[in-house]
């Protein structure tokens, strides 16, 4: 497994405070540098051991890092990138952790067309799909990524060594690595994670304040993660809207069919609803 | 706390089984009796230890029982409730563990009318919001009403005493007891729990095959529930279907909102919308 001299994590919450954790404990990088805005929690990360050094300067931070991980929201995401890659000397290697892709490349794209990126600076995007509710390094764990799903997304131009570089690092944090186009990644995680998100609001904030009491596993589990971060969650929404509102519409669809059958006291009807979606949930398990 | 000599539970399922087990490991009850059709799960249950003595037969099964408690599912709840009240001989208790309550006690109240119960058996409905996706005996915990909230909902014409004979009973199982009229209970679970498996459904049911390999915690949690059993669920709904149909049209107002801010591009409503969302999640806990 490839191991660095240099890593710089941009953003250290959960994602990077734990990606910060994974490559020290498996010995992966010798030195992380954490880099954020607010140097009270670069401080944290640092206290948690989740990185070994911190910068208020993204510019500074990147020097002479040969791998930079972005994981700051998604609406920040391609500036981070752009400036991270402007500010290098040396051939170096970006990745980030945003929820969504299309968005985030196309914008990248642009800017490097406008303004030409150092020689040997090779971005390729990529999604782990771990996370929860939970936001900040203090919720950082060097086992997040162990047997989870990350999704590498090259664009058209990226080259096959490169997407390599990137699917390796996951695969040395324990992750499984698939690999997508980005607007296919975008399509899936909008019905595998944007649409669950969306509906579990819709669950919470429709449950009367009077009736609170009487909630029990089921409402928990199915709003859990309407709790997560509402200016995160909105700029992912924001940032892959056309394929959220396309998996909004075949929800509404499903739904329709059940109340259609509930109106219309058709039990075997119903009935046989329930068991087409508990049969995809079987399949995926718990 | 009141002690039974004999206790009979009519279904021993996850909801049956817990409560024989929680009787015999606090030593609430001398002999519980489970009652059921098939002969193979009460040997089950009784192999487990939930109960002392099976039967198939449920006129001879509660006999000599001070209480039953009868947990089949709630197409079968009224007409088992009035079986064991018709072949009583002896003062007793009735409660049942159905998810919806208006119907049944409705039911009950209209067989009473026609064949008159032997003196002295009283009815008060009861639903423990305990349980989960799982079924069965094998699944049954002595713990499972620990620190719950069971509904006690009593009819117009209920005495305070049994009443609280019922409420004493789940008490006695480590339950927090709430008293409702059954409208107001089957309003109130509408949204919190029959809404929820509802959408649940509808998530699992519009999730494309092809990208089930991408699901994560978000959607594991958000569709938990769909793996319920499908025949219990579409009673379930089929007997609270206006008030199912009530949670779902609010529901269906937040989401519609959810959309129009995304829609239109909103950030800082859809922000908001989020956020008072994470605000009704974060007050329930987890």
């Amino acid at each position: 497994m490839k191991q660095f001299n240099k890593v710089a994590i941009v953003g250290v919450g959960l994602i990077g405070g734990s990606i910060g954790a994974a490559l020290l404990k498996r010995r992966l990088a010798r030195e992380v540098v954490g880099i954020g805005r607010r140097r009270e929690s670069l401080e944290t990360a640092k206290r948690l051991g989740t990185v070994t050094a911190i910068s208020t300067d993204l510019a500074q931070g990147v020097l002479a890092a040969e791998l930079v991980v972005v994981c700051t929201p998604p609406g920040r995401i391609a500036e981070d990138v752009c400036q991270a890659a402007a500010a290098c000397r040396q051939p170096k290697w970006i990745t980030d952790a945003g929820s969504t892709k299309q968005q985030i490349v196309e914008q990248i794209a642009q800017t490097r067309q406008q303004t030409a990126w150092p020689p040997g600076v090779r971005f390729v995007g990529s999604h782990p799909l771990a996370g929860s509710e939970q936001r900040g390094a203090e919720h950082s764990s060097a086992d997040l990524f162990e047997g989870r799903t990350v999704v590498v997304t090259p664009g058209a131009d990226s080259a096959v060594a490169d997407v390599e570089v990137i699917g390796d690092f996951w695969r040395s944090l324990g992750a499984r690595v698939v690999q997508m186009e980005p607007g296919e990644h975008d399509r899936a995680v909008a019905a595998t994670s944007h649409l669950p998100h969306l509906v579990a609001s819709a669950v919470a904030a429709g449950t009367p304040k009077e009736y609170v009491t009487l909630t029990a596993g089921g409402w928990l589990d199915t709003t859990r993660i309407a709790a997560g971060d509402p200016s995160l969650w909105q700029q992912i929404f924001s940032s892959n809207r056309a394929s959220v509102l396309l998996a909004l519409a075949e929800f509404e669809r499903r739904l329709a069919e059940l109340r259609a059958a509930l109106t219309a006291e058709d039990a075997p009807g119903l009935e046989q609803l329930l068991a087409e979606a508990k049969h995809i949930r079987d399949a995926v398990g718990s």
